[in-house]
């Protein structure tokens, strides 16, 4: 897989922005989406994408879309670190394959990390459902509150 | 080191801002500043930083810096990757030191990926100065060149 490519339309961030696959959502405007990863690499990693770009990567991406995405993953960041108390986070962006990109619709991770734990590798565990479920009502909650 | 906490002004990336000491600068402009990393986990690994922010992380840095310190991250990778030519580039950026975080101003690491290479470990083998030289200057002439 090229840096360089068309954006396929039916990769699989693009059928969840559409509503044709579900996700577990934690935030949502008219500009981007957060959802939990259903491989975290720890508790309560997170993914943020554009909405309205079919931007692959980070080299594909408009100026504009690109300050929207970076400041809701700072708000989204917040969120995480409010309400899950990590000791640290890490922020990713995968682009290409060989930069450890599966889906080609630009999205950035946002992985809380804990003193005492190491990373799981991504995409060889699938959370458990119902635990996602619970974690994505709970940060939810976070962004429906009255500030 | 907790995720909040003060500004220490004396971190070496500050002093690097201030003149105080050296990098192997590849652009700057009055905003962002970007050099190599001197523990490379890759061939061009690249920071890029705000020059005028007191941010220690993305919680803390304000909108329109965060805003200006992405555009200069795209722009930044586009000119690796001309360069370079690698197969991917991976976007990473640490905070609190159980999130990876070393140095305690907000910076950005761009880190080419090659397909026939994984990476090393950061800070755990330091480059050859000679060598971060050349592909310093490799790096500048590119944004020194005409568009």
């Amino acid at each position: 897989m090229s840096l360089y490519g068309d954006y396929d339309p039916q990769n699989i961030f693009a059928q969840i922005i559409r509503g044709d696959a579900p996700c577990f959502r934690i935030y949502e405007d008219d500009d981007v989406l957060a959802f939990l990863d259903l491989f975290p690499q720890s508790f309560g990693h997170t993914l943020v994408i554009p909405k309205r770009a079919t931007a692959r990567n980070l080299l594909e991406i408009e100026p504009d879309t690109l300050c929207t995405l970076a400041l809701a993953v700072q708000k989204v960041a917040r969120v995480v670190v409010d309400e899950l108390k990590p000791d640290g986070v890490q922020l990713m962006q995968f682009n290409g394959a060989p930069g450890g990109q599966t889906v080609f619709h630009i999205h950035m991770h946002i992985v809380p990390r804990y003193a005492d734990q190491g990373l799981g590798n991504h995409a060889q565990g699938k959370a458990d459902p119902a635990e996602l479920e619970r974690l994505a009502v709970r940060l939810r909650q976070r962004f429906d509150a009255p500030a």
